[in-house]
């Protein structure tokens, strides 16, 4: 049985998923989930990536928005907004609100948040092995002009704030995984990077996503270390975001919105594949040039099948780098 | 302005003050809440009498079922018990969940309830002043038999479990407010009842709910040596609790479902005076044999005109008393 190791941000990381279960529907697979921009809302723990794979991977989640609860209410939070208490921009719907609800439970009670994903799992049966990238928490941080501050000055916000509430229309000057540094990796991250047959890095956001993952320390050396070959799909197609606002934090990191800029930013160290849209087939020559094999393939998730058909791509190119 | 201090329980309570704030509406009314029947749920802090003043007297009450929210849905406990995630037996609601919700998050963030209940009272407007009888934990719990343990065994169950779960339908061989000796009364109680020109016990649980208020050392002692008249009007009518089962913990103390043996359990060092239905007219005597001045009126709250009167006949026994 084929071993897959996954790193996943959210609604891109979780559509692809979907894609790679139905290419091989026999493949044993580890998701390495983002944590970064978990948040605390209302005293509840909130994991918005790991939710979206669990939900989209287990049939609840809310098709159109591509994260949330189908079938959602929203009565907590009108009552919430009645006690003036916010945030007001995120919208946390009454089923949603139970999940946040359990895990928070848990994790009052002394459960690592490994320990409680496998928990809520169990009823969402995703059919993959889902785990955070660590039990220690990690918050992403945007830093933005302070329009309240004097000239120049810059003032940090939580991810949430930035990509939800100001929808990434304010300058990023950096990306900060607050956190991270003295952050391990959960328990089995790194055993399955070790074990693994082939590791994928799906089109999530390669900042705030899966440059999160990567910035765990010793997650970013086991797979640059590991025998399996490490392949990627960029999440940039025709220099833009596919979809999101990746374009936003890869500016504050100095990357480039183009597929070979993307490949280049992980690097040839991480890198064993790389595939491009068909629309950027003339990136690839600049990608192999950087030591990464890459070949132009469709890359739009527009169905299952068309997803089934990219993740198939990238494990074909995996054993042809193998080879 | 007169000042009338209430101790309540629940729903008895919460209609009494609403009949007390329709006879007497320029009185200014502080409410010493029950706290013994709060219990920790899916980790949010619950404080069902509490909650359920505040929600009648600032019109949320679900008013046939006397608890909960008007027009609650219950999307948060369905998906709690699609995660396995109980107890199933406490109904609790998505708009009521939002009140759990911001009182878990301000207690955690270190606010006394005292104050969390101020803030909760500030959108709901209840016209009185509504205090905890305590910040401090306080839970009651009852004895019972243990079927699992050997003959003769017992076990103790928050009062929630065997008033809502089990209904009251198993022998109380005692009643325990687990915390109360180490509580403090909360800021303002012990100054309320010292400047109260009446005090008054509505027709509420004479052991679970008065008798819990009155377990919080201080809070008795300031009761029995106010300056002010303290009068109290029978929750049992014709030897049957008006509504609930009083009479299940009143067998658990020892205490007889009459009219006076309810005056008696308070005694004349407690009550100036006793408010009798019709129907127990025969009790009065044996009342007054106690030393405590007793009256019959109808008793039956069943409108706000109805109780009104009946709060009117405390205030008409409380000026008879101190005269």
């Amino acid at each position: 049985m084929q071993r897959i190791v996954v790193l996943a941000g959210g609604i891109g990381g979780a559509r692809f998923l979907r894609g790679l279960k139905s290419a091989v529907p026999d493949a044993d697979i580890t998701v390495i989930g983002n944590t970064g921009d978990d948040i605390h809302l209302f005293g509840l723990k909130v994991c918005p990536d790991l939710d979206t794979v669990m939900y989209t991977l287990g049939g609840g989640i809310h098709e159109e928005q591509g994260w949330g609860r189908a079938g959602e209410s929203f009565a907590v939070k009108e009552e919430l907004a009645a006690y003036g208490v916010g945030p007001e921009w995120f919208g946390l719907g009454d089923r949603d609100f139970a999940t946040h609800i359990v895990r928070t439970q848990m994790l009052g009670a002394g459960y690592p948040l490994s320990a409680v994903t496998e928990a809520l799992c169990a009823r969402w049966q995703p059919g993959v092995r889902l785990l955070p990238m660590s039990d220690d928490r990690v918050e992403t941080h945007v830093m933005i002009d302070d329009p309240d501050g004097e000239d120049g000055a810059r003032k940090a916000v939580h991810f949430q704030e930035y990509w939800v509430r100001l929808r990434a229309g304010v300058p990023a000057h950096a990306i900060v995984p607050v956190g991270a540094e003295q952050a391990k990796p959960a328990p089995g991250v790194l055993e399955a990077v070790a074990a693994a047959d082939v590791i994928l890095f799906p089109p999530s956001n390669p900042v705030v996503s899966i440059g999160t993952v990567l910035a765990v320390p010793g997650i970013r050396e086991a797979v640059a270390g590991a025998s399996a070959p490490v392949v990627g799909l960029s999440p940039i197609v025709g220099g833009s975001p596919v979809r999101g606002m990746a374009d936003k934090v890869l500016a504050a990191v100095g990357v480039e919105s183009t597929a070979a800029a993307v490949a280049r930013h992980y690097g040839s160290g991480l890198l064993d594949g790389w595939l491009v849209d068909t629309v950027d087939a003339g990136a690839v020559a600049e990608v192999e040039a950087a030591g990464i094999p890459c070949r132009s393939v469709p890359l739009m998730m527009t169905d299952t099948q068309a997803t089934a058909a990219m993740a198939a791509q990238a494990l074909a190119l995996a054993e042809e780098v193998r080879a």
